[in-house]
């Protein structure tokens, strides 16, 4: 049985860590006799990375904006799709890296992201046109597969348009042609591990649509691209400001569920148990955030762990809750360790990840 | 990685599994030379049990009312704690037993509990605080155990109480003879794997609870025990009319989430993947139940998936369905695979477990 | 008191009337002699128009198909502001208009709305920029308001803009004057009673947004407009084929809720109490669904109380029902009678609007 | 229109007014010529209240423990059914009496409850038992209702039983001789405008639980009734503690809902508009919170609304709220103005009653 069990976890975890494998690990295009290479590997936070021609290295927005204009345009010219032009340009033009002032200070991959992002929804409607008509054709062939980007090479390895049978496929790609005629540019879907079924449904609804909500829509997809390969070629983990918070109300009572355990634990890029809690009278934490960026540690002088952009899995004991309470006993409750994954994207905010819970419902919201 | 993958989900499956082991996989008290035991492997449902001789084999409830009386109230003599008066008066008095007609048909476990149940709700007052008296005090000293039925052992062996710091073991002990005095008789907790924190937080709170509340919890304790004592005894895996269904509702867009892909897990009592599937357009499957008890199968001919007791997990693709709706799109989605993990407890009884999502809210709850 | 409770329901009911009021008894444009008003009179389903002449009488979507052209473009012509072209193309080029077979069947009021927005969808980009450039300003002064159809006077009318400070009127004006150099279009808000501060976070919100989305949603405003202008021209008493149906489930016991009492009211266009229900065992209603369209009653010979566009409201008596099960008593229930408000829009869909409630918590959604 | 409004919301507006009449509008037991009503005419807050004489006087919690034996014991003897002994154990042994320096400082209604409610459950199980025995037959004929203590004449009045049919008054009887039978004690039901169903559905479910349950359960339905009858005999407008405050989050888009309008009325004990309230950047109020009890405002100085018992009405303008979002435009919204009506039961609690909206769903419950 363990052995199936471990089949199985390996599987699961396998199949999650693959889809981040790009975002978190990804090569860095620097050469090693780099000017920043070797200062970075001094704050290499890459643990399986140890000498100084290491190919790991990142670096730290802050750092980024420092490197020599050729460096920052090779590093960041594939972020928007054959479109290096935007790369050009934030050198070029944003405050960032023109005002000395600005550029001493700390710099955050959203500011980064936010630059770059202003400098398409800018441009011309031409330009966006362009933009996205350079993006690939998900319906090309594997064949093909060798002229795209390796970004997206590596995102479109993951679309699952391999496991399509015969009539899918042929569904699929007169609905891809029907989307292009009807647009002008093509079908672009920024889903990691897609199903075949959610490929199929997303063009089947979005080749309906109005022309100016899916111009939009499909510009918005292309910024999703970009700031997940804009994390993926940055080391974040110094400067960010965000941090995770709980609470934990028994709506069966009307109370905070006080006393109870609460496990976190990191499902990606890595997976690491994080730690156990017990909620406080306030069905708080009492050590405060149970994640928090390095700048805002550093700032507060608090040491709770890092948080990095990734996917996490809070774990709450609500059945030894709820049967301590004397509120239900049942031989398997129907909720008893309720597992609440959740994705940190922005390394700069808050996040507050609750729990409404009775022994027979529960549910979760971003707050704040 | 894939070593601290292992490592992790190692840990967390076995401590899942270990904990369901009693309820599952008990040695049944049946000698190899019952009338029962031949008759039992021609429908073993055990697939690591072939030889006639297995000392696997568990009876069905059908089964059970058909057996001898000597080896019904061996088999069932441990169900309530040291009372095998209550398995006594049931083979003597309860028409499962006596009825011939009744004991001709189906038979349930949710029947011979309820049974069971009865006979004791309808015991003197004196009868039941003989019941709880006879329950194992939770503070006993490891060196104490071997006195208690073999169950109590193995549901001790789980409750922590070893992890506590000497500050802790003072702080239970004095509240555990605080509740003796008190109520008058020991302290019943039907959790398995609780925390210290949650023994802790059970004893506070319910040692100052109403005489008359905490009498009903602990016989509610003991209801509770018995069922999982019960489960492990038979072999449920036949005539068990309950299903398993779902429904995932859109309310960022107050509609049914057509097109989404769920998984179903069952994390015990063993660890297998039972699938995947596509909700249709009004956000339900296709195929009807995901699970059907085996009675149920037989008399609809359906050939869904075994629904036996145990844990399960549904994950729904939920990152995925709104990116391809054109919802919401984003690098790390704060909702992408959303997990819900449930028990079910009664293999007789209808489980609609559905998703209420937004990209930035879910809920569920045990519907009907 | 009662005086008060008087001053303060009206007050209260007469702004909620007074808002619908445009939508449900606008003065039809229909000449006295015209020859549908002598047919119309038979079909009214005005209560307090009597006499053939009336002013009142409104067609069903199935009667207006069979005008005469001049009298439906006479009707249809503001519905679009300003672009009678809609109403014209409609006539002339919709099979609702075009095909006898279709004229002489159903025509429901979505079928019309959906033709006429598929006219204006299908419009040249000029066709509809030049649509929201002949929208008023948002912003003009109470005294050029004489020059905006009657349509937009009471739509304005309620728009609170007379309630600004000059502080906030001269933020207005400046956002206001913004947004139309930037997007080439007025600020178009397609909301009843917007409170001040509603329309200058609108206007604060949306004046950044992206041009293409901008551009769409001012044209999805416009479309609001005109499906509630469509449904105050025409008699949408008859043929629909909608139903409301309601469930209520315990999450604090995880049952459904059994002999709980409802009160359904209508809140406008009148207000009216609709009945009181009891659930049953399922916590659904034994009467199937508590309001039913004219169409499908007829279809179904069932006798329903007859579903309306408009606002409702149920009434759940939670506090009741969770002490008539022993779960919770108390003094001042937290939740006692629980009013969820929703609208009904489309006279021809399911509005499934359930309760999920424990005695501290509820929420409710758009089902199906 | 308007006269039916006037009707129906006056027809509501009666109901809840009268079922709160006794709670907090019950007239004095004190003599005009009281050693405390003197006094108190100078603390009266009954504005309609201003001669010396005045009978509808009643002392604030801290005044009631100055006031002698007698008078004390005549104002309380009627909280515990025909049980004055609960009064008068308090006033000889409760500190809240007894102990001078405790007496000097504030005392709040719910010490004085919590120290009867103690008293009584410190009693043996025979004056329980008795207790129970004291109240009411809720099944008892109209004809009878003279001989019961006014406060029950009041709460049976509404009790609906009047409008059974003979069936159900049949039912109803036998069920009531069957739970008397059962446990030895009337039923009773702490309920306000129980409808028939409710009544029915209570004893049906409460006839057939365990014995030690429903003494349970029977105790704290007097408790309830005692909670109320106590503040329906006390000032409460004064030393208190407790407040409220709101949050508001759109599910839809994963943020706080900032700038939505929501307005505050009283229901009862009477029905006032407190005002309205428009949501910050954080979705909560900048003013703090929306009411504070007097000792609160007095301690902070600050000047919000009093926070008294009774039921409340958030309404909140989501519908506005979105269409300016640009999240979600409609004729007829689904959820427009969303009314939450909730009780604040204790004056010296923190009551958060927050709300999670998307366009098509939205839940509230009680928070910290």
């Amino acid at each position: 049985m363990i052995q199936r069990t471990y089949n199985t976890r390996f599987r699961l975890s396998n199949s999650i860590l693959f889809s981040f494998f790009v975002f978190f690990c990804s090569v860095s295009h620097l050469s090693s006799t780099s000017s920043f290479a070797a200062a970075a590997t001094t704050t290499n936070n890459d643990k399986t990375c140890t000498d100084p021609t290491c190919k790991m290295s990142k670096p730290t927005p802050s750092q980024l904006v420092k490197l020599p204009t050729s460096e920052v345009v090779e590093l960041l010219s594939g972020i928007y799709e054959h479109s290096a032009w935007v790369a050009e340009t934030l050198v070029k033009s944003s405050p960032l890296f023109t005002d000395n002032m600005t550029k001493d200070g700390t710099i955050t991959v959203s500011q980064l992201a936010q630059a770059m992002k202003e400098i398409v929804d800018g441009a011309t409607e031409e330009a966006k046109l362009k933009l996205l008509q350079l993006h690939p054709d998900l319906g090309v062939k594997a064949a093909t597969l060798k002229t795209l980007t390796k970004e997206s090479q590596e995102e479109q390895g993951k679309a699952g348009l391999q496991t399509m049978t015969p009539e899918q496929l042929t569904k699929f790609t007169a609905l891809n042609d029907q989307y292009k005629t009807t647009f002008g540019f093509p079908f672009i879907l920024a889903v990691r591990n897609a199903s075949k079924e959610t490929i199929l449904a997303a063009l089947s609804g979005r080749v309906n649509r109005p022309q100016h909500s899916e111009f939009q829509t499909a510009i918005d997809q292309v910024h999703k691209i970009a700031w997940m390969r804009l994390l993926s070629k940055l080391d974040c983990s110094t400067d960010s400001e965000g941090y995770l918070t709980v609470h934990v109300l028994d709506t069966a009572n009307g109370i905070p569920a006080a006393n109870m355990k609460i496990t976190l634990t990191k499902l990606s890029p890595t997976v690491e148990d994080l730690g156990t809690f017990v909620t406080n009278h306030d069905g708080r934490l009492d050590v405060g955030p149970a994640l928090e960026g390095a700048g805002r540690r550093a700032r507060l002088g608090s040491d709770s762990l890092d948080m990095e952009v990734g996917v996490y899995e809070w774990n709450f004991y609500a059945g030894d809750y709820f049967a301590s309470q004397g509120t239900y006993a049942n031989g398997t409750p129907f909720l008893d360790t309720i597992p609440i994954r959740f994705g940190i994207d922005n390394p700069d905010d808050h996040y507050h990840v609750p729990l409404l819970v009775s022994p027979w419902s529960f549910s979760t919201y971003r707050g704040s």
